[in-house]
């Protein structure tokens, strides 16, 4: 009876084990368990899976482990074991931790903000033992895990079709489409959940500096801003980033005061948009705006040292708004409108010309941006003349202008480069032929070998 | 007899090798016979041994080796080899070949723009063989090589008295002291060669900015601003990169047109300014200027797409400059005096304060962006208004508003992110705690674990 009893509840009865009982691990389960998927939860700190199970879990059909051999041992097989814990050496003690007790065929899924290239090195190493490995980018914070999320896995192509149903199930729908489709290879799907975060980064910049904008330059209070908000979003600039951001305006403390103004002005990051940063650098595509962004968040986290430097250097002085308030912000709210990231025209852009090299080259978004470019200019000029930083509007705009511009002073690099290196330069006429010139008439005729890297 | 002369000319006559027989190498092995130094030359391709001995070394000291062994036999005690080849996989190659042929205490110095993660780990692995390893920054290009270059040395510390003779007499001398001392262990002398090329980006890519408000907003032809860049050359703008770009916008071409007219603008680059801006943002030093600079070299290099773009996207429609001319110039001047390294008032700086954060907040530097900040605004509003991009003066300009600014908006990220994916924030009242707000009244109470990375 007691063998009988045990084996019971030891057998194979769980669809997936996920570890990992923080914010993101916690909701996603929930989420599973609202879908049928019978799941069973672990955590590095055990004493967090029966507090679960107690609390959030109570009632459902979860299950908990208190060790990985008890968590693999109830899983239907191949296993599914998905990870959501912090990213870098923890994922890695998990995988050391599990290939031995998993076999040939069982699938390990990492849904942590993951480095791709770290990504791309697992799923080489546990193709050794035959286990398959996915990366999967996780969107949408914690409403997301818990409602649908938008998910990106990628990896070892075999495991999709076991993950599928479960992913497409618990993933967000948009024209009851799910939002969740196989990546590709390796740490594709993780590198995709990067640059969305790096565009992230942006978008919230961008945000911040239209809200300091209207704080400082045009001098509206919480409340004012919040009602600017609201109305942006009732009409084409309605975006969940904006939704937020009105409702953070608004957002009172237990003492009546506006929250927003007691949080300290010092960005954190957990390293996505300064992976995105450095894969653009890495790859040579200039994407200004995504790493101002990043900058924006070192700058504000020197605030010890802003503080110090704000008693010492000098502003412009005396600079005071004195524009037409009404048309002010609707400078702003263009500017923002061209900032936003429009998923559904970005998605027809490249149906209908998948080759496109740049947004701004699709009618729509060239429409958009010649529509409010006036406005991005007055914007900028207003924030250089009133002292207020507006780095990603004004690296947008620079980005725009040199983007357009079929001449660039680069000529000028190329020359110093050979001047002072003898580092070769092409001419307009013959692009793909290398000279040299010896401009001083007594430097050497031995030039460089041109090679880019 | 036969062997008595086969012995000397065989013997270890040499003070010190040099591989690569490029521009860099062949005027460092001049430079070094200058100073009495007897160098053995060695090339992968070894005509160009041959080729260098019968000219360019023709009636000088300077020996010659078709081997690495033959170069090697040829060598006192301890023996020194440098390289100047191209960064990368050639470095690796010679060192694996160099080193079964050197003993216990011989050293390798490379000389080229090696990245210092790639210095780090050679010396660590040339240590397991007892054989010293320097990476040297080498600066100051072609000229620099020949008369004296500076030299920035790191890597083994026992290395640094077997080279320091060679290296300090071959350096440039600035006040009769020689541009050279041990900068560290490790790749640090390769670190700090990289920071130095990066800064080198940031000038250049500002130079090119006046060059291109000169020469499309104010309309001056390459005559005007080549005597404009001669006027300030006559005062505290006085520099080689100011220096060279005149008589690159003066030289002529065998036709007696502007050479400079006839070069492609596509920057070329080999990765130095690249890596650091990669590494600032690992670091998460906002390095925003040469982060622009570098992605300026990116955008001006998709030269065919800016061509096609620059048919369908509108800049500000009839904009003309209608200021003054003289007033304008001087702004340009203005800015490009701020934008200067003022090696020596850096150095008195750090002499002064050796602790200071930032040289803005030195009183040399302080003055210097106080005077020029008024003409920073006006350069920058006239290139947003023009629509002609101005990428490193906007960004210098929004950093050094950033950084004045006691408040930034990055409460407002940190109530997103908290908002989102219940990251927690700080209150300004209480750094150092972390709070999570449940901003939507239904979300859960877990919050997500703050790390900064
Ligand atoms: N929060 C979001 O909005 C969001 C959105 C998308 C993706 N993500 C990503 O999803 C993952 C989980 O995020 P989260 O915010 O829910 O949680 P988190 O705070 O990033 O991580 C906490 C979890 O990681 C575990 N953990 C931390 N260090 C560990 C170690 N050295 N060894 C073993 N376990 C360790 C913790 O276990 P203990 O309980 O034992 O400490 C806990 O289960 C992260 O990679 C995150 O970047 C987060
Ligand atoms: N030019 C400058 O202003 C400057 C300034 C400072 C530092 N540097 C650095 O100094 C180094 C030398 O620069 P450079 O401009 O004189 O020359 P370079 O064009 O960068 O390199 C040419 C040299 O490298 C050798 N080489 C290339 N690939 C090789 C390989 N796979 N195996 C073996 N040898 C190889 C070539 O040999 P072959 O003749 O056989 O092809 C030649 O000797 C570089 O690291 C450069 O970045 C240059």
């Amino acid at each position: 009876m007691y063998t009988a009893y045990l084996a019971s509840i030891m057998s194979e009865q769980a669809d997936i084990a996920l570890i990992g009982l923080a914010v993101m691990g916690q909701n996603l389960i929930l989420n599973m368990n609202d879908n049928g998927f019978v799941v069973c939860a672990f955590n590095r700190t055990v004493e967090k899976v029966d507090k679960f199970l107690a609390n959030e879990a109570k009632g459902t059909k979860i299950i908990g482990a208190h060790s990985l051999e008890e968590m693999v041992s109830k899983l239907k097989k191949p296993r599914r074991v998905m990870l959501l814990v912090r990213a870098g050496q923890a994922v890695d003690d998990f995988i050391t931790k599990l290939q031995p007790l998993l076999n040939k065929g069982d699938i390990i899924i990492d849904g942590g903000n993951s480095e791709y290239t770290d990504t791309n090195r697992r799923v080489t190493h546990l193709a050794q033992y035959g286990i398959l490995y996915v990366g999967s980018g996780v969107s949408g914070g914690e409403e997301g895990a818990r409602h649908g999320p938008s998910l990106m896995p990628g990896g070892s192509p075999e495991a999709w079709s076991h993950i599928k149903p479960i992913f497409q199930s618990i993933a967000a729908k948009a024209n009851s489409e799910p939002c969740c489709d196989w990546v590709g290879p390796d740490g594709s799907g993780h590198f995709v959940k990067m640059v969305h975060n790096g565009i992230e980064y942006g978008d919230m910049q961008l945000i911040c500096e239209a809200y300091h904008l209207m704080k400082y330059g045009l001098q509206l209070d919480n409340d004012k801003i919040a009602e600017v908000l609201d109305e942006w979003n009732k009409g084409e600039l309605s975006s969940y980033l904006i939704e937020i951001t009105r409702d953070i305006l608004k957002f009172r403390d237990s003492d009546n005061k506006h929250l927003l103004d007691k949080i300290r002005d010092k960005a954190g990051q957990k390293g996505t948009g300064k992976w995105t940063a450095i894969s653009s650098l890495e790859y040579g595509i200039p994407l200004t705006l995504i790493g101002e962004a990043v900058y924006a968040r070192c700058l504000s986290s020197l605030k010890e040292e802003r503080v110090e430097a704000n008693k010492q250097l000098q502003g412009p002085s005396g600079a005071k708004f004195d524009g037409n308030m009404k048309e002010y912000i609707e400078h702003v709210q263009q500017v923002c409108y061209c900032a936003n990231a429009f998923l559904g025209n970005i998605k027809e852009a490249f149906d209908k010309n998948p080759e496109l090299n740049n947004l701004l080259l699709d009618n729509f978004f060239k429409n958009a941006i010649h529509q409010c470019q006036t406005s991005l200019r007055k914007v900028v000029v207003l924030g250089v003349t009133l002292g207020i930083p507006l780095p990603a509007f004004s690296s947008a705009l620079a980005f725009y202008d040199g983007y357009r511009s079929s001449w660039l002073p680069a000529n000028l690099i190329q020359a110093q480069r050979d001047y002072f290196g003898a580092h070769t330069y092409e001419l307009q006429s013959e692009p793909g032929k290398w000279h040299h010139t010896n401009w001083t008439g007594h430097g050497g005729q031995v030039s460089s070998t041109t090679y880019e890297k």
